[in-house]
This record gives C-alpha cells, structure tokens and sequence, in this order.
C-alpha cells in the first residue's frame, strides 16, 4: 500500500477553492474580452529547444524537462554516460527533447511565427494556463501555478499600453481590490539615465540591482552597483533620478530637464506623455505610479514595464508586463513589437484570500437536496429531479436508501440552504415537504412553487 | 535562429477552433452541475508512484516521466549507469520522481484518499483538464488531449448509473448528436458468461479477447479465445451469448435464462433491471444497447460498463465509464464503490467538426471595430469604446493610424460583421458612422442608438 502524495509545490483544487479561482479566471476573461481579445491555448509540453535559453541562465535551470519516452539512451554511449557522472547537464540534451512551459509568452511568441500566415496583424490574444516551475516552493510560491496572459503583437501603438492601464482598472475594480497600485516606467527611461550618468557598464547590471531596491534596500543596491563599477557620486546621483510619484504630465516634464537630451530620453518621455494623453479623457481614475525604479528582470523588454501590486497585501506583485520588440525574432521572424501583461491568478486568490473577499464556503452546485425513505419515495424525487433540471435548476437526489436523520446530516454537511423530503403523505397530496436549512423553517409546496422558488 | 516547432501530438488551440472547444467543455460542465457534481482540478504532475502500475504495463510506458531537477544523477553510481545501457527502465526511478497524469481517474482517486476526512460522501467530482500519454499519434490520438469526468464516490446505488444514462442523454442532445448510442454492460455478466460456459481460463484472457470484436471481428476473437484454452464448442456457445440488444425488461428476463443461475447472475441481472426501473419515469428516450461484448479494458471496473458511441462517426467512443469497487484502496481507503464516465474532449470536437457542426467561423470576440483617420478622431473612438465597454459590450479601437482602406481590410479578414468609423464631419456632428460588413450598408447613428444595436 502507498501513500497518497503529492509533488511538492503542487497543489489540488478542491471545489470551494475551484469555484472561487474560476471567478477570477472569470472576471479577467471578460475584461480581456471586452478589449477584444481573442482566447488561445498552447500545449503544456514544448520542445526543449523553444524554451532553453529564453529565460537566463536561472531559467533554464528551473525548466522541467520530460525523459524521451522508450528506450532514452537507445543513442548514449558509455563514455557519455561515464562524463554525465562530473556533468549531468550534458546528458539532458540526449535523454530529454520536451519540456513543461514556463510561462505563456515564449509559446505564444512561437505559436505567432507557426502561424504567421493565418493571422491577422495586429492580434490580440488572451491565455490562461498553467505553468511549471522547479522553484523552491514557499508561501505563495508554487511549482505549478496559474498565469493569465494578454498581448498584442504587430503594433507599436501605445494605446495598447493605455488599454492595458484601463483592464488593470477593470480587473481589481470588479475584484473589490480598489487599493491596487500601477506602477510605470520605461526601458530607454533606464537607458537615458546611464547616459546621464555617464556609467559606461552593462545596463543589465544597473536595472538588476535597481530592481532589488524593495528587497535589499539603498545600501543594498548602492553596495551592489560600486561592485560593478559605479563610482560614488554616481550612484548618488542615481538615488536622485529614481524618483517614484503618480504618472502626470508636470512629473515628466521635470524628470525631462534631468535627463541628458538624448534620443532615448526623447522616446521615453514621450511616450509616457502619449499614454498620459491617452488616457485622460476617460471616466476613471487610475492609479498609475510613474517608478524609475521598476527594472523588472526579463531582458526582451525594450518599451514601457508595468507591475501591479495590491497595497497592504504581503505578496509582492500580482501583474506585470510590458512591451518587447523582438520576442519573435529568434523564432526567424525579426521586427514584430508587442506589449502584454500577465496576472499571477494564485497571488491574486492569495491576496483576496488574505483580505477575506470570498465568502465563507462557496455552497454546493446544486441548489436542493431531494430525501426520500424508500424504494418509491425516492423514485418520487427523481422525477421532481427530472422535472426540475429540465428547467435548468441543478438538483441532487440522494442516492441511497438511509434513514432521513443521515440523509439531513450529509445536506446540512454540504451546506444546502433548501431540503426536499417526499414521504408517503407528500406522495400522496403530490406535494414537496420543503426545508429552509439556515431557519429550520418548513412547508409544503407543489412542483411548480417549488420550480418559481429555486429560478 | 531556430524553428518554431511543436513536440508531436501536441497542438495550439487557435482562437476559433478554442472557442468551439470551450462551447463543448461548457454544455458538459452544465448538465454535470445540474446533477449536482462539483468541480475539482488536480495538478498535471503527480509522484510517478501514484501513476505506476496503475494502466498496466502498457499504461507504464506510455507515462511521460519528468527528469529531477538540479543534479538528477547525484545518487547514481557508475555501475548503475552502466547496467541501465543494458536496461534503461532500471534507470528511471533514479532519475525521474515524477510524471505528468494519464487520466483523471487515478488523481481523483488519490484526491479522495488524501482529503477522506474533509470530503462528504457520497462525493460527485467532475474534472475537465488535460492528460498525456506517449502513444504514437495518429488521427484522432494525441499525446495531450483533454477527458471530461464525472465521478461519483462512495456508494453503490445504482441511481448514479441511471443518471449517468440521463446525463449522456442530455449532452448529447444539447450538442445536436441525437444519434448516440450508449452501449452497457456488466462485468458481473461477464464472469457468469464464463461460469456459463464453464471456462475455466483467466476471465481477463476472456474480456481482452471479446473487447476486441469491433476491430478483428469473429473470427480474430475465436482465434484468440482457442489460443488462450478455450475448447471450440465454448467458443460457439459463447458467441451465442454475445447479444447487441436494446435494453429492455424482455432481453434482460430471456437472457437470464441463458446464464448459469449463480451470484454473479442475479447481481448483473439485478443491476441491468433496477436501471431500467430508475430510468423508466422519464419523460425521455434513452438509447441504450446492451452490448455484451463490451469488456472495457481496465482492470478496475467491477459492475456496469458504459460506451458511447455516434453513429456514422469514424472515431470510436467517445466516452466511456463504469463502476469499480475498490479504486481507493491502492492508496489505503479500501471498500468505497464508485461510478464514472469521461467524455473525450478532442474526439467529440473531431466528430462535431465532421458533421459539421460547427459554424464556418466563430467571428471575432469583440462585436465591433472602430476605425478613424487620426489622433484626434481616434481619440473619440476611445471615448466611445469606453463607454460602450461600461455597457459590458466588447469592441476593439483600431490601434494605429493607417489609412481606413487599411483598417477596413483588417476588420474584414478578422470578420467583423459591424465596423464603426469616426471622420472630421462624424466628430463635428457627434455620430457614429456604422458599417454592416455584409450588406455593406451604412448608416449614422448616436452612441445611445449604437449601443442599443450592440446590446
């Protein structure tokens, strides 16, 4: 006999859970639908060679890799197998040809270049999934996780980046997460302030430190930078230029004096005044926070970067996204921009867990539980049951022959709010005893009472 | 550069053809939760020992294996390496912990075991999500395709079946395949057909060979039976015995008196009248065979057996089920009965698409597109948008500025039935100019009217 395990860091979704992540699930569909986007699915499995390498170094260490099937050492030979002793990773290539996916974008980039031909430019997908991870599970930290993506690929317009601002708005609003924080800033932003700087290292090295700031604090990041070759004043300077403040049309023009005029500085202080512009005729407010210190790590961004965090929630953030100008190129279709975003829905149901937005059980599917005593009472119920699901109302009849007391226990177990008996007096005046479970409350009622009441 | 490519048997699910699945998943998921069945998902990564030795030795290597992550070989020594030259499979369980699911079943399964404490029973379970199995692809088979289940766990009434037969009826119906056929069986009829027959052979020899009869008919089935003992009058004894009969009380009462009367006898005929008795108030007509040659592979049915099948489709089944009674206690739960069936997703998809019936294309989510000629009249249309989308009604704004030639091109290849365009004299005049893409009619209207028309 074994015991009934799970893989660490996975997890199953019991129905109270289901329902209330499926309402998420819900709500994002909808908002990305209103846009106009388009639903999509790719399969869990990719091959090894379209997910290796898009992700760092990091990443691909984190890819779950699937054994060929058969004979997987079948083109092996012993002194491969002797060298995979010092160095395992050189036996993957040949054992393992698939992986899991590791998140929605790299398939989607690669669908967009499979089926370049079918698809109308610009197209605007959306895609909820799950995706896997060989992370260290911890709190909020899964190996299997759910991401909900939305992109749009072949347009440089920044009213995507708008839109996207507006579903962000969309989503928390209906979500009652009103407390949500946008935060903005823009990789030639990043660009522009090195030039400023006159720091001559790797950018990737300045936005990897900058992005800790939450994490390790200034003297964190300070720290870091001089150990890649920033000098002091310099880094004083950055700590400066990093301001973080609501995105308006006064904040830009200050940051613009500061920069170095520069084409860098020119795309990106413009294209923040468009998004600004473009949103400023709509009804709602947006809390949009303009943060020079938003680096976000993956390197195929190249516009604006987005990060939504929930204030007063303990996990860090529950979207982000941005744009990216060549995520198709090294599929062999080069010059495609795209901008997307990306809701982490397992953070999201954290967050809305944490702050007790779900009501306390979920209640079963069915809306009535259909008791009976005997062979003919409850053949009583299932025609009640017939009857009723024709209509569209979804009932449980109780299926086996117990005594009524076991039969009242397992519904007010499951949560019902109403209980249908039939016994030999209802039978015979063709009537529901019906039971009001919260106030105890019953009466008698015909089948189409009963039908009007459950609707 | 590298090409974009997908792992064989895999696939994209593009926007149409993924709407059309969803609409499927969604008359499933209704009727399930009409009877009162709760939704459940389990991770697609289980511990291979939850999946092994559970499909047979078939099912075992069709499971893909997920390789360790970080050093997958610290615990392997040279020897061992070289022995698995010889012999791969003695590799496996040192280098690979876990596998992604075969089937719904067994999770469900070890979902129930692991939560008996929390879980009211009787439980109905459905569960919709993805499996994989490393079979060699053809048409209609592929390695990630998606089941439908519906599981009821812990008790033997014989009402779960008798609905079962309902919701087969009405899934089918709703999906516009009324020439269903839903073949049924019972194993206990099985085993008495060989005490019938006196064949003192493995009953599993017997069910594997008669399975069978569809794909290499009579003469392959008595080939098999001989080979594996079965004496020649047997054979024509047990060919007599195999009826394909609507079920009936007539059948059911002429067919009892072909069995041996022995337990085994008395429970299948019981069970096979007690279903007729459960379904005979309906106010439908269920079309039921009672196939016995339908064994069913799996060894862990032990009561009735389900198959649906569409008449003049050239896949198989599309759905299968039937009840075991000990699927838990592998896993430490002995003695709980259980009752399922699971639709296949991808085959009803293949046979829908065959009978087409499908529409020619789903068209796009949104119900419009908004074009115009610049900043400032695409600025109105996203006023327009926004306040169309407040009316919960999807529309996309054309993204860049192109000429409406352009636009109008794009809203025709995505199949836009409306198109709303915004010009200088449509600003002035604060009109919509609306495009029906089919009679190429147009005509302007306020948005209170064109909201109206989308609603």
């Amino acid at each position: 006999m074994q015991k009934a395990s799970l893989p660490k860091g996975t997890r199953d979704f019991s129905p109270d859970v289901l329902k209330r992540r499926n309402k998420i699930i819900s709500v994002i569909t909808k908002v990305y639908a209103r846009y106009g986007f388009e639903p999509l699915q790719t399969p869990a499995v990719e091959n090894l060679s379209t997910l290796t390498g898009k992700y760092g170094e990091e990443g691909d260490k984190l890819l779950f890799k699937i054994l060929n099937s058969g004979n997987f050492l079948t083109d092996v030979k012993q002194e491969q197998l002797s060298e995979a002793l010092e160095n395992p990773n050189s036996l993957v290539p040949m054992i393992a040809g698939k992986g899991l996916r590791y998140d929605l974008t790299i398939p989607f980039a690669r669908f967009v270049v499979q089926n370049r031909n079918d698809l109308q430019f610009p197209f605007k997908r959306y895609q909820i999934q799950p995706v896997w991870r060989a992370d260290r599970p911890q709190k909020g930290r899964y190996r299997e996780f759910w991401q909900c993506d939305a992109d749009v690929i072949g347009t440089k317009s920044l009213l995507c980046e708008a839109e996207f601002i507006k579903v962000y708005h969309e989503v928390f609003t209906v979500l009652k997460l009103a407390n949500y924080e946008i935060k903005i800033n823009h990789r030639k932003i990043l660009e522009s302030i090195a030039l400023t700087l006159e720091f001559d290292g790797n950018l990737t090295h300045l936005t990897v430190a900058i992005d800790k700031l939450d994490k390790i604090g200034w003297e964190g990041v300070r720290k870091e930078l001089l150990s890649k070759g920033m000098r002091e004043n310099q880094v004083s300077d950055l700590k400066e230029l990093l301001i973080k403040s609501p995105l308006n049309s006064s904040v830009i023009d200050s940051l613009e004096h500061k920069l170095k005029p520069c084409e860098q500085t020119t795309e990106g202080i413009n294209a923040l005044r468009e998004i600004i512009s473009l949103l400023d005729s709509s009804q709602n407010t947006f809390n949009i926070q303009l943060d020079l210190s938003l680096a976000r790590g993956l390197d195929y961004y190249t516009g604006c970067i987005f990060e939504a965090t929930i204030h007063g929630a303990s996990v860090g953030s529950v979207s982000g996204g941005g744009r990216y100008d060549d995520l198709t190129g090294v599929f062999g279709m080069p010059d495609v921009s795209g901008v997307g975003i990306s809701f982490g829905l397992d953070r999201l149901y954290d967050v809305m867990q944490e702050a007790q937005l779900f009501s306390k059980s979920e209640g079963p599917t069915a809306s009535m539980l259909l008791c009976h005593f005997d062979k003919i009472t409850q053949k009583r119920c299932i025609s009640i049951a017939d009857s009723l699901r024709t209509n569209d109302i979804s009932v449980e009849v109780y299926p086996d022959h117990k005594n009524l007391r076991k039969q009242l226990d397992y519904a007010n177990k499951r949560g019902y709010s109403y209980v249908g008996v039939i016994g030999e007096s209802e039978l015979e005046d063709e009537v529901i005893q019906v039971k009001d479970m919260r106030s105890g409350e019953q009466k008698n009622m015909n089948l189409n009472t009963l039908t009007q009441l459950l609707k």
